[in-house]
């Protein structure tokens, strides 16, 4: 393969998150599908933040955190996502920049505001996702930077940007590009919900598109409909190069055509909040693959990047990824 | 005297913090002075973050976040202070708002943005803080609730209300409110930097109208010209009731008239970030002291809550200080 600029780009809903703590009971209260991402509406998004503790405000959206994830490995990212040109959007911009990402996706100039995910950490470190998606609707085909996506190893796809309307175009024309440049198309399921909502559209890019994939135990399954992992298993080796299945706190397993690696978690001392377990191990994974390691080393790098993030709260890495990774002798 | 609705009236600064860590060579590289607050205009904030890494995004300001603490102790608070009508100030009014703080000051309809101040948290956990006042500069005297001030045991100002124009003349008019409704005063020295921009003012209103006066071994010997803390605190005895006194790791002092209370600093585990110490001990000082607990109880109290705030980023607690405080058996 030709030598990239980038090792990932990574599409994805560019997302200022709101973290606040909540007892079991306010989930049961409002009506909150624990665990789950749900998409809610302006005024929902009101309704809840009203009701909703002191929070916390830090960038987020899953591939946004997976490029901070690799950028914070060593890794070189660029990001395509859309804010508006308001307050939260400057600061899903400036830490973007601040990592090191290169995030040159215009604003939009009107409509709706940045998107929020209103975030509830239960007590069992569990995460609770409220979404209004606000501008991430205008992400269109003319977003995607054909240039930065032909120079990069992998475009890096989320699977929640099924949800807004005119994401799954620009989705397809990135795809389209990568390959067209003999690239890789990495995909991540992201939800449960997400994929009973997209299935049949998912399903056409796993058969077209998806060379590497990422899904936990529960989106694999709803995928391909079943409550057997090892059948879920099974069937995603017929449609994607690699496929990374992650299982929390029993890790992952790493699939390439007739081979599997079983990793195990990596250790982590209290886990603090789940928010961007899956989206580190993603940073992790991605970074290994793009600098030639074995799918063993890759799945480690992955356990140890959703290590550190669990460990505390936020999506995004507190300490140096690759400091990190260098002391277990994994980079 | 009278039963009152609030224990504390605070009236400070409106301000979201935006803390990044970063190292000592960041602060010399960008001529940041340690530990201190300076104030920037636009063009600095906008130069600045551009440099500094990714932040995180919650409500602070001084006595915001004093006020956050006197809740979560179960006091009953209210505030004063100016944001504007954007998402920064949704946020910092929600926050209020969420942990049980009136806020019912009008927000600025044009004009600046709410403030913002930029913190970066050494590897030491000094915090060095860099504040755009922003909408700050439109809270005047028509902004002080007469009714709130006077239905509150204490008011309590923070000194950085003298940097913004016209806050001045609301803090005068808010002593003169509480005196005439027979409650008391209390003052905060803030920095010593804002000490000697403004000690000519500060010593006016020590003599005039502050009952209850907080102060940092740095503030107390600035407004008393001296290097020499057992000075200060003799010259402070002059002019207060009484005179918290903190001094970090050695605990404080607290003097009223001749009696003298040498307090303890709480144990910490680890010391993560001191951004908010000061307020928060004040948050436990004055709760302490609207429930007629002796002022050894008070000192400890704000002891334990500076400690809570000093062990994690940000400067709002993290847990229940109400909880903490029944723990250790001093509420």
């Amino acid at each position: 393969m030709a030598t990239a600029r980038f090792d990932v780009v990574g599409i994805g809903n560019a997302i200022v998150d709101v973290i606040a703590h909540a007892e079991e009971d306010f989930l049961a209260a409002h009506g909150l599908v624990k665990g789950a991402m749900t998409l809610i509406d302006a005024a929902r998004a009101e309704a809840l933040y009203a009701v909703m503790g002191p929070g916390l405000e830090m960038s987020g959206g899953s591939a946004g955190n997976t490029m901070a994830g690799l950028a914070s490995l060593g890794g070189d990212g660029a990001y395509i996502g859309k804010v508006r040109d308001d307050q939260l959007g400057d600061v899903f911009r400036h830490d973007m920049n601040a990592v090191g990402v290169r995030f040159a996706t215009a604003p939009a100039r009107s409509g709706p505001a940045t998107a929020r995910c209103l975030i509830l950490v239960t007590p069992d470190a569990q995460r609770t996702m409220n979404t209004y998606l606000g501008a991430c609707v205008d992400l269109g085909p003319e977003d995607i930077d054909e240039a930065a996506i032909a120079d990069a190893q992998v475009t890096y796809l989320e699977g929640y940007l099924y949800d807004p309307p005119r994401a799954q175009e620009a989705f397809r024309k990135a795809a389209a590009i990568a390959h067209g440049a003999g690239r890789r198309v990495a995909l991540t399921l992201s939800d449960p919900f997400c994929v009973d909502r997209h299935r049949a559209a998912f399903r056409a890019l796993l058969e077209d598109h998806v060379d590497i994939l990422f899904a936990n135990e529960a989106e694999l399954c709803a995928m391909f409909e079943t409550a057997d992992f090892d059948a879920a298993v099974a069937a995603v080796r017929r449609f994607c190069d690699v496929a990374a299945c992650t299982r929390s706190e029993k890790g992952s397993v790493v699939v390439a055509g007739e081979h599997t690696h079983v990793i195990a978690a990596a250790e982590v001392g209290r886990v603090v909040d789940t928010t961007g377990a899956g989206d580190l191990y993603a940073s992790g994974f991605l970074f290994g693959l793009t600098r030639g390691r074995d799918l063993a080393t890759c799945g480690r790098l992955g356990s140890l990047c959703a290590a550190e993030i669990i460990s505390h709260v936020g999506a995004r890495p507190e300490v140096g990824l690759a400091t990190l990774a260098k002391e277990k002798g994994l980079i």
